[in-house]
């Protein structure tokens, strides 16, 4: 066990460097600096948000009680979505044993700011008001940044422990404008309904990770295997994770849905095919080992399927039996996946996807897309396969800048490490009335095995 | 030190069988393709989610405005309720120092079958449409199955540890079956009042999980003994349990209740109860102990117990004083429980009970259903005494069942452990630069003691 | 190693008596029961909340549903508060090695009992019926008291480790009361808005735990060294506190902001402003460090700076872009804090500062407050002055008071310390089957090492 520990690692391939001490700051403050300008010019609040224009709005419409604000309809499904997006994918990613200050950490970085840049090219693509040349926001545009974010937080989720954050936050730029692009093709010119973001969200973040990912593949990545796996506590960390996002998907998927029965009915449905992946995925999880126990991996992950692959459908009268029929399905499809295709995919495909977004986002999220155009008879199939069409030639391209070595990344041997881009605490001391009584026992030992305490507390 | 880690146990009785490799699969399958074939067959969308029907409501009700929709009423109380059920008793359950997984993953596999289980049941007999023969669900409807689910969560949290997954869905099948009848007895048969379930659920699900847990006696738990408690991290784990609980009560009391000033008094009722049982809970724990120090048994489950005594008086005109005596009394009583009743039901009744819900909610939902009785001037003892009768009839049955050796339970020596049920990841690798340096240390020392650094390891 | 671990501060100073079995106990009962009595006599439901002034309240305002009813507009926003107070501030104090039991467990006694006093206090000062001597309480009510123990626990930030739990007690019992006067000064004598807090509650807290860290001054506080610091999941643990503090710091500053636009557009803002902090938190982060690495230090507190800064000015017309740059701006300064001022504060001033509330909330706090009297074009910087002169006196006072040697706070070399007031569980075991492992290589090696493997255990 010793000799795998070793950083033998170090002897191979050239070392990397991996000080961001300049790149992370210019970046920050450049990108930063650069969304103040573009939200002086051109962001305002909407209707409802505005002093004046919620006054006029009332008139308007003939509302005689403040109650009728969208921040009423929309405000809590928010917050459970900001939830997800935080604490939810945030702690699914600390399952790593040394790695957790990265998963949320870089995952705060990201999402903090890519929800700037996505109520901006949200903005321009779908409210853009073209007399005034500006902006309205208000929140239903909050939500929709979060789940602009998700799809850059999916991508992560592929790319966890191999990247630096530079690449992540370049990752997202380009990840929250390709976004916005797909969406605006997908449901402004094809006129397609994805409420809760099947296609739009989750198979679109899903191959965007997959397809960068690929072109960094990293053929010695064996060299940071040792740290390529949970520990105890770790795994119950990330269980933080997968319960937020479990609990608060029937908000995910009704958040921006109709109001009165549309939210309703997007809450029900996400709820049961989420109970329903749940049995599936223990069952398949229990069933692929000798002795029947069940993996943790499967628990955090596999569960969540029921809810990507109602991201489309929630909205319909799928009706309640139909919805435990997709987290049926989907359980048992994403789990064989964990089991699977993402080792098939690393072997074959050369392709190295940390936390298997394949399973729980890509490929649920395709069916879901499916599911919602088989229940809306429309033809979203079509639309589906011009998105697998359009992610792939951006990301080649994307990758292929990735690859420069200005981004600070990680050596193959320095994967999944947090060493490499956070200051670590010295390792847990114990007790000190234990430690006390420790020393008694070293000191009558001092003889044979002077140096053995040092080593025992580190 | 040594001796007491030792499995000595393997030679006591006979070694269980706790593959669950098929058993554990094909009854997740078996009632998962129940529950769609009878949700089919059933459950539809009401009033209120459902897009023509929900038309339909506005007009007959005169309704112009969405907001009026029940969604609106009631969910961000349901994701409360629900953030209680899948991480408030999850994570309370993570307390064992290897059992963590155990407690939070079956906790969750327990609730997602439990509350599709519960919306058949519950529907059969509290909103069956006798002309069509189906049921009606809306968010109300999810809210009441969440409820139900904690009546074998509380259960569980007495057989932690020492029942198998199969075990533990046999147990929630029962537990919710028995929830639905006895709930229709005292809320529909003896019209009570009980929105917050102090009977309902709290002395229910306590004395549900008491009764299996006697039948289940095991005499030789003590080599298991080593397993069952905490270590540092793990009762931190489980504060985020106690917290979600603890902050959201007002929402499980004020859920269900009447929409405007009875949600608003539920809730403000159920806040000050709570505050109250914090203070004298630290009080008695502090007097408990020598020297006045805390246990965190008593703050993760004592400051609870003012929530589940208002669960019936909630929605009552009780007045604030009123709220915080209740409080200050349970928080006492509960306490004393965890230091005298554990011990006292262990050694002579032979009740193992691994969280206490004997005294977090046996005792104080009894309690729960007096004071309403009292604040409502209505005869609910009689009520209460009946379901005393009730459930130990059907659980004996039960936990007769359950004592077949079909359900792959864990052997007395096996209890309270991971292992046997999960995956379990190597235990933690301390830092590489300091591995590399113990390295160095154990070369210097190799001639002494070459084995020892993978004791240490370990 | 072992030196530094050693409990020589043994021999240094009268060794303290940190028994609180008494005192603790008997001031959580006194103070209980005079909180019965009080409400008894003093607080009633108001309007909303009682069942009969409700129905009257809708006659006399026309109201047709139970919609309009506060609870609908707030309680949300009430939870999500209740989560920053309990979840919030208590894991965001859990960062420290061994003190993670007194961080969140203390959190939860200070703001049990703090929260009911602020009922009354704030009820006094702001709602006291002059007619019937009576408090009306609802749920704006329940935000504020929860406000109100915000500022307690931002003081016990600043004394973290370092005091018992009885003189919490105290500095929550004055600092509620403090709390309640510079309250009604700021929003009722000189009519400013401060919807957030952010001089209210947070200048406030910052300054109030300061001058007690003050006056309590530990000088060989050094001997406690080695437990003030984290260990990794400690860390982790703490960015549970650290994201649901900023994930609901919009509800925070929009809870009893004006209905309709007012919460609507307070939400907006404070989305902005924190989502900017997070960028130049770990620009500067990054810069500090040679390599550019980021300190968790840092990610967990300067990166709330935003939230705090916007709490005045949130509810304002401030501009999307213009909260941007309040959060662009306290991000930078908050962080310079951190590596800064705290260490010139207890090199120069003798101010020690556990959790560097001086730099997340007392500096944000007061530039908060400045900023929204520049928004407002009112002179609140008169008002600001005026807190800065009142606080410090009452605050010396209570210090005074507070170094009697009557309160069981511990010893300069047993701070940070959970073994002082908690009954803190053996450290880790590992896990049974890689024990026997281990007992079969001690016994191999017995006769060079034979207490070895209790020291590694330990």
């Amino acid at each position: 066990m010793g000799n795998c520990c070793e950083r033998a690692g170090n002897f191979f391939g050239p070392q990397k460097n991996t000080n961001v001490r300049v790149s992370l700051p210019a970046v920050c403050f450049v990108w930063q600096i650069a969304m103040i300008i573009l939200f002086g010019v051109f962001i305002r609040y909407d209707d409802e948000s505005d002093v004046r224009l919620w006054i006029q709005h009332k008139l308007d419409h003939n509302i005689t009680s403040d109650i009728e604000n969208d921040f009423y309809f929309r405000y809590p499904s928010f917050q459970d979505v900001h939830v997800m997006i935080f604490v939810g994918f945030g702690f699914l990613m600390t399952f790593l044993k040394r790695y957790s200050f990265g998963g949320v950490g870089f995952n705060f970085l990201i999402a903090a700011f890519g929800l700037q840049w996505a109520l901006l090219m949200q903005g321009w693509f779908h409210s853009l008001d073209l007399t005034t040349g500006k902006i309205s926001i208000g929140v239903e545009s909050l939500i929709n940044a979060d789940f602009c974010c998700a799809g850059s937080l999916i991508a992560f989720g592929a790319l966890l422990g191999k990247v630096s954050p530079v690449q992540l936050l370049v990752v997202t730029l380009f990840g929250v404008t390709l976004f916005a692009v797909e969406e605006y093709i997908i449901l402004s010119l094809l006129h397609c309904r994805d409420a809760g973001g099947s296609m739009v969200i989750h198979a679109f973040g899903g191959y965007y990770g997959l397809a960068i990912s690929w072109v960094l593949y990293r053929p010695n990545l064996h060299l940071s295997k040792r740290l390529n796996g949970s520990v105890y506590h770790s795994d119950v960390f990330a269980m933080i994770g997968t319960l937020f996002l479990w609990m608060f998907w029937p908000s995910f998927n009704s958040a921006i849905t109709d109001h009165g029965d549309g939210q309703h009915r997007a809450a029900i449905n996400t709820y049961l095919a989420l109970a329903s992946s749940v049995l599936t995925t223990v069952a398949i999880s229990s069933m692929s080992q000798k002795k029947g126990k069940l993996d943790m991996v499967h628990i955090q992950n596999a569960t969540l399927a029921g809810g990507v692959a109602m991201g489309t459908a929630a909205e319909f009268m799928i009706t309640p039996y139909g919805s435990l029929i997709v987290g049926f399905c989907t359980g048992i499809i994403s789990t064989f996946g964990y089991l699977f295709v993402t080792p098939f995919l690393e072997r074959v495909l050369k392709l190295q996807d940390t936390c298997g977004v394949h399973n729980l986002h890509a490929v649920p999220g395709m069916l879901g897309g499916f599911i919602g155009a088989i229940v809306a008879a429309a033809a979203t199939e079509e639309v589906y396969s011009r998105e697998g069409l359009n992610i792939p030639v951006c990301c080649l391209f994307k990758g292929f800048i990735l690859r420069f070595p200005i981004w600070g990344d990680p050596a193959d041997d320095n994967c999944y490490d947090d060493e490499v881009y956070w200051e670590v605490p010295e390792d847990e001391e114990t007790l000190p009335p234990v430690l006390e009584y420790n020393n008694h026992m070293i000191h009558k030992h001092q003889d044979i095995s002077e140096s053995n305490f040092s080593v025992e507390q580190s």
